[in-house]
């Protein structure tokens, strides 16, 4: 599948749609989008800690479900209204502070009405996986 | 059951141990907690919206969370430690800008290391939810 | 929300349209479907258990299923081609050897497209759930 | 990681176990399992299909929860009294009426009380999923 947005094209369009997005003052770029998987990286920031120091779950998930769309929108185009219908998340481990949070997003099924994705959420270096996400958009009529 | 806290001795466990958690400047309010289930309200502000003006899957994954953590604090008592291992949300209709949001949290399952629950969100008056969520804690040994 | 169906409409359609769905001999019967809500029974047998003695995940796993596709017909009428997108379980207690399993569903929303529900799992008399799914169906265009 | 038993134990030691678990006449095998991933094969009956002529959704359930296990006992060797808390599973794509399944399950991570893992479910030869799983094994104390 050939990519419909490049990562530069996404950001283009979420900065002009939805300024909301990078509010946080850009901490969350776009590595890779190839139009079936991508890597975002949010940059470490005191905001994303919960108490004890560890990346906190809504940190997590919210950057899976925009990872999410990132990787839809290079798979289908720029489309604004697609919603998630679906999140689950398994918590791993503890991310660390003081890293940048990966998130690899990877599209498995990409359907007429639905598109479901796994992303793998990664602390800094480590290999192993802080977080596990699969989600489900819905896509509306074209 | 009976409650190992009540609401103001919730308030003041978090307020206390977690001051992050209440750092949104009040906005989230406990009304209720009994061991069993618990009512959490969320303000409505700007903050919580998305693009469109609807209230963002964020906003509700963390309140679902948090609802989960204080109903099973009402349970068992004062446990800093206990983490969510899993969330599961289904997002059912968009919340209406203007209008708070509310969590209704119930114990599906209070073992020994797993605590097992289910949040209803709810936007303002309206009785259909906007949310629904399953989630399971872990439970520190003691 | 009025019935489509009542529970001998559905019991009828599935026989016809759907033979191998109570190949199981009789085991399992709609004690209640109003259109928003539905009550199955599979009466015990041996083939449900487990290593252990206790009811299997598969069974409750295929019980739950059924139950939401049972709300769904009784919601929407005779559609036979809705199908499962995402299910979601929690085991939370061991079903008894010997006891029937009731499922209990609910629809939380039914959209167009979507409809999602909760289905609490129990066994025999006990008031406490042995599992809680929640399910999507997808509902095919009209 | 090295595997805590081979293939050849885990099918010893499940048909020793659980003889239920093989009952349906050596249908299941374990192609492969190495104390991180396993990969087992369901071969085609009859009985695995739902109206319609495609595999069912509870054929699919049943599967990955058993080949969770099947990669837990190569990591952690025989432990008879794992149990599944929580399994989600997204249905992709229909499977082929004459294939084989498969269930390639991966360990996301090994903990000293829960264990995660995920499943990729393939019908045939064809690298397209059909479902995807992940779950939630809970470990009992040595």
């Amino acid at each position: 599948m050939t990519a419909k947005m490049t990562p530069a094209d996404i950001e283009a369009f979420l900065h002009a749609e939805f300024p909301q997005a990078f509010r946080t003052g850009g901490d969350i770029s776009i590595e890779s989008a190839d139009g079936r998987s991508c890597r975002m990286r949010q940059r470490f920031n005191e905001r994303m800690l919960r108490p004890g120091g560890t990346v906190s779950g809504p940190t997590l998930m919210a950057l899976a479900d925009f990872a999410m769309y990132v990787v839809l929108l290079s798979a289908i185009g720029p489309v604004g209204l697609a919603v998630t219908t679906n999140l689950n998340i398994n918590f791993l481990r503890k991310g660390a502070a003081g890293a940048d949070v990966l998130a690899e997003a990877r599209i498995l099924k990409l359907g007429k009405r639905l598109a479901v994705g796994e992303v793998t959420l990664l602390s800094g270096e480590s290999p192993d996986p802080i977080a596990h996400v699969t989600a489900t958009y819905s896509i509306p009529n074209a």
